[in-house]
């Protein structure tokens, strides 16, 4: 009686050990990387999508967060749909789109990200377009801050086209972030 | 003889696979958040407890390490220790907290930071303050960088009235992100 | 029969744990952390290796990956290779190691970084040069972003002699931050 016990406990103990194994692989992400974009720099854009494709090249999903200033980068310079006038004035000091970045150094009157740009096509680095265009035909998932949208006046009418790009809010990046490896914030 | 062997063998490896999974779901941290601040500026630091909030709001727990410029954000205005002549010229170059922090971006001599804040409070987000006021309500502990005190040339008897804000050193922050899911540095 | 198939079974779940909890504890990478150094400003390079000094002292191993402007900061300003136009040219513009590094806030053409390094050593800070020393003295490893030093137009001829020092590609990083337990990117 007592041995049936004894053996009927180890495999109690090994269903619950299965199942905070379980819990623990779900959570520890190790196949998810989470990329927090609030600065809103040519340079620092450029670095979240080369570490998002780093990432996807090493068979993880990303997920990017755009928030406050970098909501600007995901602008499409040829879309302008009506606005108030508050907003209308904040469209008008925040960069029209990625091609408008600025640098968060050497931005030298608009010189310095021509230059960036131009040294890094001579050294074969994709431009940011040809990365961004890449993210999304690989599957890298762009969330924007509803939040920052409206406090920066933009409308989801005036954004790039992405596959899948949607408006989410900050409960979307907690969720992200503890379903993740890591968490990468620029 | 022997079957008594092998019987007894898995008790002892699912006795040490029960102590590495209990181990592994301390240090996974999944209920615990640590947030680096150290730039200081009113934008990342309204980021900075929007996301503890949020964290909060999925039943985290939240650290938050103000380091470096950081600090400043935590000055009182209405308090004014005396000072050495080193620490008082420090006093008047930095913040005199949360309400005279600038932005990363658009300061525009101190027109941006009003803009925000007005076009943040007509969206519904509460104010830098309101949202320091509920992270102290809602559990959010503040630990502030003690040596950056001292270069920065702060007292503490001039920061905010927070509960539970305690003054720390590296190692804290070290140990704080070791059992945490994530951190944050903005 | 029956009753050898269910002794069977948990022996064989044992060992399947066994393998998850293995590659947990290797993902989990408790005793490393990443430090991603990018901004290349003095106060957040001196942030950086005081964090991983900080982590080696609580016996973690430490890789930085320097990239972008941050490369910039391990130049070492008595050496001079031979250079094409442009990147002599980006040569000029950046900080020639870290002794010319600017702040990033209240650098006031050159006094702040002065003042800073000042205050920090009255108050028994060691200098970056110092901090950078004795990282190399207690292991902690120093990767440098391969495209970003082509980009800036640097050498590896002119960078500090730092011990095991080598010049990466972006996936060195996402490996280094895949089998760490966290990321600090500054």
């Amino acid at each position: 009686m007592t041995s049936t016990a004894t053996e009927s406990d180890p495999q109690k103990t090994i269903q619950q050990l299965t199942e905070r194994v379980d819990a623990l692989e779900h959570s520890a992400g190790n196949d998810r990387l989470s990329l927090g974009v609030m600065s809103g720099n040519l340079d620092t854009t450029i670095a979240a999508f080369i570490i998002a494709l780093g990432a996807v090249a090493y068979d993880m999903e990303v997920d990017m967060f755009f928030t406050f200033w970098a909501t600007a980068a995901l602008r499409d310079p040829k879309k302008s749909p009506p606005k108030k006038f508050m907003d209308r004035m904040f469209g008008w000091m925040l960069p029209r789109g990625s091609r408008a970045l600025p640098l968060s150094k050497m931005q030298m009157a608009g010189i310095g990200p021509k230059m960036i740009r131009s040294v890094m096509s001579a050294h074969g680095v994709k431009s940011l377009e040809q990365l961004m265009k890449e993210a999304g035909e690989f599957g890298v998932r762009i969330h924007v801050c509803e939040m920052s949208m409206g406090v920066m006046g933009l409308k989801e009418e005036e954004m790039i086209d992405y596959p899948g790009i949607d408006y989410v809010g900050v409960g979307s990046f907690i969720q992200m972030i503890s379903e993740s490896k890591q968490v990468v914030f620029l």
